[in-house]
Order: structure tokens, then C-alpha cells, then sequence
């Protein structure tokens, strides 16, 4: 089950900067575990932005706010889901 | 180069339904003579919208500005246009 | 696995006053089929407003956006969907 | 009768972690009373966001307004009430 | 029980104008027997605008829908509708 | 001349409680000296926000920003200021 | 007493050209007959825009309302009001 | 060459308070000086904020930043800039 | 003196199609008589919409009024205006 | 291929005066170097706002989100990308 996700990171001046980097770095590694299993299929860099475009293929809503509950930066980003479904001229099941 | 496009497709009472149905069988034969080529590797349905979120993968700007502007339904949706790069997170290049 | 879904009825004066009232039977018939088969928990209607919030209980996205999409004032009506979860507070699965 | 109360949740950083703790413990207890009680039917987590979507049933605006403002949290959420009623196709009082 | 209302009347083309001096003399009529029984209390004019600012005394959710349902330009108003309550800092119950 | 007036209040955490409570209790006394001079007729809470809806009776805008500006919360306030008139319908002048 | 008065003109296709004309030529004249006695001192274009940014200077809200409720262009302008006062660094009572 | 110019004016907590009551007298004393140049012909109070209107008359884009850019007061603005020109209705020109 | 200028081009159902061509014929050779006397010195299409990005070299917005308001498609576009200066890191005035 | 890309500075209190002054010589340079390169084609000023609006010409959405990353500035820009294309007025290609 598909869902655009999109993150706008807002890290604050009270966070340390080597408490930043060690998020950014705990961010990467769990975005490239869900990667790996297929749970976050796509992630874009929007341009000119410290944001991301998403998708996420989860079995639920409960499966997917906690995954993006889990992300060590969530409490630094603004995010918007939009549920998605299979488009009827899509040529191949997505 | 990729980039994302949000349709939403707003067709109004003068088009009349004929023409209108006309008119989605184009844009589905288009939009899959798009897909088979490489240059709209996705496309999906936002649930509960006569909408899409879709991925361009195109050569230049100009590129994609011929292809949205010759969409059969063109004249009767709102696009919004969002460039998108490679993710420092990403593990495989899309 | 739950969405809150409004619905907000927006009917053109391009379609006829008994056109509408057909639809509207219909849309009312729908709606409590889907409330019996316990896919369509919630409705109330917002005070002041041809509107509605709604509370679904599908199986997927894609079942929400076929349910949605078979609404007989589907095409005039704008919807927006907020994907909901168990809160840890809440004292019963819901 | 009914209201519909869109809560989020922003606790600044001046807020010390332990009294943020203190009070979500506070908050949930408060909850959890007022569920209880049949004042506040249902409470649902909005995913992707530290937001909640819930309905309230009370004997009137002053009614809401006090347990609104009783929330330990309530000096870091933002609030917005949209009241609600039967709705005409609904199958049974709700 | 005090909601303010705030309603904004736009009556399309379509509408012939006979009709709409008939709604609005109804409308008128429906407003003063509503003010007469003291449901609806204060009616201003906002400056400049086809609107009004309003505020109703009801007993309940469901009667101020019944009202608001019951307006004759109900159909061809955009309304809002704020719940409010007793001021601490007010001087006498209003 | 009447006037709607919306405040919405955002104390800083800049100010010390005990200083925000001096201030309260400031803005308590000199809004309940405007009401009693009857330039202050009406204020209600807004469920749900620290906010409220008022109505002013003053002799000129210029009346109006003096006393706003002598509110002592008037740094912490978001105001806004909308223009009222007899309403052609209202029973009563108000 | 002064106010700034914004006004954005949109007269719908359903009006006769003819009609349009002979409106814009009375509005003018309305328009004129304002500024010469004083009430309407500004009047200026909004360059790229069938719109204007103009100050009244009336004794009332009444009078403003019924002034700008008398204008020809009335039923097809979107209008904004704000009420302005003197400005403590005005070198001139204006 | 005439701009309407408004400014909000919100000075944050870390600018000490004779600071701000210097900047205060420096912006007095500068906008007066363009007063009495014929540079900055209106300023009006917005009611019921740390706001004004203004008109500007100046010769160019250029020296209209250069004006803005050097107001004491300016870092902590908020400023939009509307090109004004003469009205065909203005029985004057302004 | 420079000016971002933003169009965005809606032509109505009620324009005849033959009218709309030559209106668009005529707005193109307005446009590249402009062009060619160094009054619209920049015209961009914006990607995936009827609109484009311009910018205006003018000697007063008297001038660029009456040039935007001699558009041929000005009745039917959306335009908004940014006053340019001199970037003080350009190397080149421009 | 062309971007539009519009710069609102925003540098927080938390950032010492030398380090902000040092960063604004540092992006000056900067874009200096991508002036010269032909990669940064336009820059200007908006009146009024600490903000610019400048013309991109890059190869790719990647080297454009390179340059924008690499601004010494941009961890305190709010920056918006528009792509843009040849437009069929021009008369020369740009």
C-alpha cells in the first residue's frame, strides 16, 4: 500500500551540532534499512530544499506512523502523507 | 532528470461528456506511450481525487514542458511542477 | 484501518434540480450500505455547511479510493483524505 | 452533542525534557478520565504527525471550553472545535 | 449556548432576479422572526461586503444547523461558524 | 460605531509567569473599565483557543487604536480589526 | 476619519458589454462626485491590475458602507477595508 | 513615481529595550526628513497594529530600496511593495 | 527600471475559439514588438502551465501600466508585479 | 536550461554579527564565481525585502541542488525553484 510522504527538515538552533550530525547519521542508516526491505522504495531530494519526496509501500496507517514516528529526525520535521492507489493508466501494478 | 507532477484534473460543464470521454481515452493512450518510453516511470491515483502524483524522467525542461503541454486533457488541469535530484540517502540511483 | 475523510457537496446549477435529488437518493443508499457493512463507521454532518467528516474502515487505500470514487456526488464534491491510527491514549481499539 | 477537535502538539524548547514527560503523563491520564466518562468518545493519532483527531461529546460550549483548557498540555497545542450533528444519512444517533 | 456566524452571500447569474429579491425578503422575514425569539440576538453588516457577522443563542448543535439549514440564500451562502463561551474578563453573562 | 475585534494572545516565554499573570490581571481590570463605559459591549472566549471575539462601540478608529494600544497584553496580541453597520435586517439598532 | 479602501473589479461574462460600459461610465461619474466633495480623497491603479487602492475619508462606518454599497461597479468588485488612523511619526494630520 | 508600502514592524525579545526605543527615534526622525522631502508623502496607522500604510513618491526602484533599505527599523519588518499608478477616474494628479 | 512581471493566461469558455486565436496572434506580435524595443527585455514559458515569467524595462510604472494593460489576452490573465533593483552582488547592472 | 529561483535571507539572532558578515562575503563571492561561469545569468534585489530573484542556467536539476546546497547562506534561505522554458513569444532564445 503506496504513500507520498514529504519531509521538511527544521533542525533548531538549541540542537548542538554534533548532536545534529549524529541524527543526520542515525537518520541515514534507518532510511537505508527500510530501503533495503522494501519499505520506503523512493526517496528525492527536492531542489534548493532540506527536503525529501517519498514513497513508502507499507501493510497499514499503523505500519507507516511508526516507521516515520522512528526516524531519529522526526521531531525536527514538518510531514504530510497522501494515501495513493493504483492509477487506472498505469501500465504496470506499482 | 527527474522531476515530480501533481495533475489535478478539473474538467468543466461546456466540454460535453462524449468529448470528454474522447478525450481520457488520448490522455490514457498518451500517458502509456509515455510510460513504455522511460519518461513517466510512474504514475499514481491520489485517493478520493480526480488527481495524480507522477515521476518524469526527462532530458531537459524543455523536454518536459512538451510532453505536459501535449497531454490531451492538458487544457483542463492544474500542474504543479517539482524538480528532484538524487537523495545523499538513497542507495540506489532512480 | 481508519481515515477521516471530508466531504465537502458542491452540485453546479448545470445539473437539473431533479438530476440532483436523484443523486442525492442514490448518494443517501450508498452511504448507508457502506455504514451497515461497517465500512463507513462515522458520519456527521458540519454545522452550517453542506459537508460532512467521515470516518471509513477499509482494508486499503485502494478500497477507499473504489468506495469514494462510487459515490453517486463523487464528481462534485471535494474530498480530502488524513490517514488515522490508534493514539497510545486511547483507552480502546477504536 | 458533538464537536470535532483537531489538536497539535508543539512543546518548545524551553520546556525541560523531564516536565514535557510529566506532563504527557498528565495528559494521558486526563484523557483517559475523560474517555472514560464518555466526554471524549474517540481520539486518533493523525500518522505522520505528533496531532490528534478527536470527537467530544458534551453538554455545551462552556463544557468543552473548560476540559479543553484543563489539558495539561493544552499552553503547546494549537486547537481548532468544528461542531457537528446528525447527519442526515446516518443509520443510527451517534 | 453563543456561536458567532459569519455568513458571505453570493447569489450566481443563474439565479433570475425576481428570485432573488423573493429569497432575500424571505430571508429577511426568517431572519427577524429568529431575532424576535431571541435565537439569533445580534446581526451587523461587515463594511464593504455582501456578509454578515452574526450571533446565535441555541441550545444545541443540531438547532443551530436546523436554523442555518432553514435560511432561504442558504444555498448561495459561504458560512463559518465559531463556538464561544463565557469571557473570564466579561462583566455580566451574554 | 461598531467594530468586531479578534484577539488571539501569544505571551512569549521570554516573559517571567510572574510578570504574564501582572499583565492578566492588568488586562482583566482595564478591559472591565471599557466595558462598563460601554466601549467594550461584548467579549467572548473562542472554545478551544486563548483568543477572543469582541465587539467595540467607539467614536472613531482613532478611539479604537488608543484603546487597543492601551491594552496591556497588546504586545503579546495578533488583532484584527473588522468595520461594522446596521445590518438592513436587524430588528433592533445595536 | 480614514480608511483604506481596496477594490478588485471582476464583472462576469453574463454582462452585456454594452451594459459593462455604461456601469464603468456611471462609476466614474460616482466615482468623481466623491473625490470633488472630499470624501474619497485617493484613488489610485494597481499597475497590471483592473483594480485600485483608494482612501475615504467618511464620518462613519454607515457612511463608508453606504458609499461603497452605492457603487456602480458594487455587485462585481471584491472589496477589503482598514480602518487607518494618524500616525505618531505623521509630520501632518492627514 | 508612486508605491503604496506596508510595514509590520515586530522587534523580537533579543533587542534590548533602550534599543529598540533608540531604533525607534532614529525611524521618527528619518521618516520625517522624507516627509518633509516629498519622498514619503502618506503614513497612516493600521488600527489595531505595529503597522502602517504608506505612499511613497520617489524617481526609481532604486532610490524606493534605498529609502527602505535604510530605515533604522528595517531588519525588523516585514515590507510588500505595491507600483501605483494614476486612476483614469482621479480627478487629480496624485 | 526593472519589474518581475507574472502572467497567468485563463481564457473563459465564453471566448470563441477563432477569437481566442487571434487573440493569442495579436499577443504575440504585441509581445515581440516589445521585445525588439527593449521594454520586455526577458519572456519565460513557466513549465506545465499556460503562464510565463517576464521581465519589464520601463521609465515609470505609468509605462508598464499602460503596456500590460494594452495586452491583447489582459482581460484574461492573472498578473502580478515585483519591483527590481540593482543586486549589490551582481557584476554586471543588468 | 533555465530555473527561476527566488532567495528570502532570513539569518537568526543566534548567529554573531561577524559570522553573518563574514557568510555575506562569502556568498558574495560565491555568487560572483557562478556569475562569471555563466551558471547564475541574472540576480535582482526585490525592493524592499532582504531577497532576490535570479535566472539559473545549469545543466541538470543535480547541479543546480549542488549550487543552491553550496551558498554559504543557504542553511538561512528560504529558496523556491521554478523550471522554465523557452517561451513561443521570444523572439531570441535566452
Amino acid at each position: 500500500m503506496l504513500f507520498m510522504v514529504e519531509m521538511l527538515v527544521q533542525i533548531p538552533d538549541s540542537v548542538a551540532p554534533e548532536t545534529a550530525e549524529q541524527l543526520k547519521r542515525e537518520e541515514k542508516a534507518f532510511s537505508q534499512k527500510l530501503q533495503r526491505e522494501g519499505k520506503w522504495p523512493h526517496i528525492w531530494r527536492v531542489v534548493g530544499q532540506y527536503a525529501n519526496v517519498s514513497i513508502f509501500d507499507v501493510a497499514s496507517n499503523d505500519e507507516l506512523h511508526t516507521l516515520l514516528g522512528g526516524l531519529p529526525l522526526f521531531p525536527y520535521m514538518k510531514i504530510s502523507v497522501t494515501p495513493l492507489t493504483q492509477h487506472p493508466s498505469a501500465i504496470a501494478a506499482d
